[in-house]
């Protein structure tokens, strides 16, 4: 039994070649501690210079829990809420990190992992009732953690709501190249930045070796920041390295780059796994896909490539989860879908497959 | 108005070669995420050799600040308090992380950053005081904040009267490495292991460039821990890269290497100042040194040197803060004993120094 | 407009007389504060006496919510969660009291505000995965938020498996002298002490001023629990009115037929209103009425009479939540149902309801 | 051996009469819970009545270490401190409450617990220091933990200080109607509201059974103000009685009236003690007396008074609390000094004093 590869998700390699480069070529250069270098103020210029007609403040952090955490404790008072989806990564993925800051995450069931007027509106019956902890704030990510983005036309609509209700609207952007660069996406980062009052863009699933940039667009939510960073732990000595990910990955737009080269990684496997019959759990648009395919087959595949089995469908069948990177070599895919071919043909052609 | 060079602290570069070097190698290499890499593994097993007669558990996390409160959160019992030189690093500067875990600091003055059991037994009056916080955990630093070093006396004494009150003896080794290489010293890396009951080596500040390796005793202490790594936001998603800073590091005890060599540049500059006159604040042992100088001198240097006027002295004194690294050249140091040397007869010589 | 009657909860009048009583006796009596009085002596004392077998360490405090944040904060580690139904007071009626002590509430659907085994089980695979916070406590509370009752079979169900799985069982009884003297209730205050590992007995809501009795049974929790009371602001200076509530309510079982009073008030509503044609969306069992009546009833009902509108049934109807206390005159209930039916003859009787 | 009177605090006894003829007289009254009942309204107001040109929010909670930190907790942010005496309630004798919510108290060493601009200026310097926790709140009592009080003069100087520097200034008043009434006293109520931002009134300790009265005046900080004291459970359901509490002791000045009364007793007490020879660690002007007696009189009054040996003067001496209630008996003051004498000429005309 041998790996052939990890599907498995966006963070199994290293990162691209320009960031180890540029560590080596800075290495011994002098630069002040706490995320007061230079790099860091060029990556920071490099990300602003995407934004139209407005100065974001902008921290690097390590990783997507950290930086949930500490926007959301930062943000709201201790009696405040944030409203997420159910299958949100602060609400299944990060060990009740958000409610060990003191606050709870107002769940709400959807078939897609995204939010909208509708399903949040419920929620506010309780504003304003003494017993009950006060949404403040709406947590969405894009790409969402089943691989499906937000629209303009959707973002609006629920950027527009927050604001007539006092809600914060913040978005997890763990992945957010990949959704700029997805299949229907109409949004830039500038429309981001000016729909939402708080986000980041994901630097560890996306090329680089760690590191999330936090954007600040809501001058309110600018204050004191950098103290919500340090009392969380978060602050590195040597912030340089943050900084140098994101300067390479803003530098000519690489970021967006990787992003699309592993959405084509993932999309380009679509029509040959729906020529072999099988449909998605949900619709192909990023670098995440959700075959369903019968457990035998599943199993079989699972002795040469590591990915998640996502959900179960039927007694015969379940989703599971593919993931592509900036580093999936297409020989990859190609192996895979050959061999998901093959193992279709022989699952077809036995009464009993083992 | 040129700078030569950063005496400012210890994180002022990126790593040592070897560090690049690997990740270089490793670079495409899949792995798993969440720190079940092969490269942390690797680096676990290179630290536990160093130990004898018991098995540690390791988390490696990404700076000082985190360690400390994953750390004390992870062990004490809500009204359970840390009891802390003044001058540690969890009592100033930390930005309060740890009370944000909901701990207090029970902070102890002290002539020179190190805790003895004279200090911390008035605390324990308090034990069983409904009113009063509770003391449970003793935390040091070695080498301290002010470049002090225990001895294996010292931290024996210290061990058995938290042993006999039940108090958790926490070791913040930020600086570990410099202080196993310090002049006076007599303690081994198993000795700290023996003595105390969790502590941390420090990556960061010891030729990484980042990560500390959290090493668990107390079998008690090893519970769990990862939830609250993960809780904290402190679980990277590519943990290769701290297990391969900690890897290289054990390697060959390059980690110690690189501490004597830090010492070593500090130290050769010790009987050049006293040699101008000038004595320490504090007796000299690491890679730290704080020699008191008049005013105008500082000013002086500050014009080409970057390093922290640490403590008024007198009206015409303060002493500074010089800290040197394992990327140090000794050339800088050499430098700025010339340029020391030339200030000094200068300021000798005019009755008013400008 | 005149209010004839709040049937709105159980707490809207102040206490039993004899309670009044015993803080006119004690007054000018010197005691010792925070909770080390003769009172409070004497009523673990009372309480003790009703529990075969075992010693239970007894903390009283103010209210429900208080003792609800105070037990869960005090046995869970910061990783762990609770679970609750999702009706549960802790997850819909506290404002996040809970998550305010950083703690996840697990919340379970359910169609009677009751947790059994089968509901829990599934929240058990996410135990030992790093990513999810850990389940360590199921709360349930007797009687429901609902009204409805757990019986002996249940609860040593829910035991058993409680204690196979490791998992703390946790009983708020803010209505557990009501669910004790309940129809259908084949349960003892020992059985409660023999199933559960911590529970509290409301005082509040069973004739008290104010005052929850925590009780706790397992050994592991006793330990430093008036730590946590006095570091949550719970721990009165004059304890003694707390331990004064508890001697007379305790004292010749009081507290128990207070609650079979009213629940006989609640209970002889039923028939009455049965005969109006109406049903209960809960089958009624304690003080908690939940009859489902049609809206223009209900708002010429709420002319009247406090209540609290609990859910909608349909287009015309909706459920309302009549709630009696040990202090409600058989008057009152008489005069509700008498308007009740000369309201049901109008409803029908009018084509258009006014 | 019997104890004839306790000096050790202001809470041994029961409430005045006028309390529990107000309990008995309403307690059948229903009334709304969680303090919107029509006594809470009416306490209000009669609060209010004192304060001259503006409106207080005004919320009554039971006891002062839960309105110090539900106070403290719900107007800092995450990363800010509050400044206290080291002797400061909140510093010694609340178990860590303060940081259980998350924020360190900075403590200044005094010598009579008073803090002044001279005391706070120096932590000024850690503001906008990323390593530092930032100060934003200032907190005194009045009276303090050792019986001082301030005068308007001191009082304004901390508020024009603490408004200059964008810190709040908050009065723990848990005896502040001692303060109010005592030797020196030159504030009212009114400045008190004038010159700090939030203070409260307690109730305990000057006749009422519970209850502090918490006084918002900074318009910023009534914001929210229910929910961080339902989520801190401590919003009773029986909310009436508090709101009973204040109601009887603003009625025609009660509370000050009690408090004279309590101050009166300790007082005339000082000259006794002083024409036996002894003198008092911190000169009186409340209802706290610290004498300096030899230690075999203390042991010998130890035998029939309950009180607090607050402080180690010499070898020979210490000083004890004594503090009077607004029930003290002058009896009770007179056989305590009684004893004092015939102890004193006893221990005078002994060699060894047994």
């Amino acid at each position: 039994m041998t790996t052939f590869y990890y599907f498995r998700d966006d963070y199994s390699e290293g990162c691209h070649p320009n960031i180890l480069q540029a560590l080596q070529e800075t290495n011994l250069e002098q630069q002040i501690g706490y995320s007061n270098d230079r790099y860091s103020a060029e990556a920071k210029t490099l990300i602003n210079e995407q934004l139209i007609g407005q100065h974001a403040d902008i921290h690097f952090v390590s990783g997507g829990t950290q930086a949930n955490l500490i926007v959301i404790s930062a943000v709201l008072k201790p009696y405040e809420a944030v409203i997420s989806a159910h299958t949100g990564h602060i609400n299944l993925h990060e060990a009740g990190a958000i409610e060990a800051t003191g606050h709870r995450v107002e769940a709400i069931d959807t078939s897609d992992g995204k939010l909208d007027v509708a399903s949040i509106t419920p929620l506010l019956n309780q504003v304003n009732n003494v017993n009950s902890v006060q949404p403040k704030m709406v947590y969405i990510s894009n790409t969402t953690e089943m691989g499906t983005i937000y629209n303009k036309a959707e973002l609006t609509a629920l950027s527009d709501f927050c604001r007539a209700n006092g809600l914060y609207l913040f978005l997890d952007g763990a992945r957010l190249p990949s959704a700029l660069t997805a299949i229907g996406n109409d949004l830039t980062l500038n429309d981001i930045a000016e729909l939402t009052d708080i986000f980041y863009i994901g630097g560890t699933k996306n090329g680089g070796l760690l590191g999330e940039a936090i954007v600040i667009i809501h001058p309110e939510l600018k204050k004191g920041f950098k103290f919500s960073i340090k009392q969380k732990g978060a602050l590195l000595a040597k912030g340089r390295i943050l900084g140098l990910q994101f300067r390479e990955l803003f530098r000519a737009n690489l970021i967006f780059e990787l992003a699309a080269y592993a959405n084509d990684r993932a999309l380009e496997m679509v029509p040959a796994i729906e020529n072999q019959g099988y449909s998605f759990m949900i619709p192909p648009c990023s670098n995440q896909l959700f075959p369903i395919l019968p457990n035998p087959i599943i199993d079989e595949l699972a002795k040469n490539y590591l990915f998640h089995t996502w959900q179960k469908i039927d007694g015969q069948h379940a989703a599971i989860r593919l993931v592509t990177s900036w580093a999936t070599p297409a020989t990859a895919c190609d192996r895979f879908i050959a061999d998901l071919k093959r193992l279709t043909v022989k699952y077809k052609n036995e009464a009993t497959f083992h």
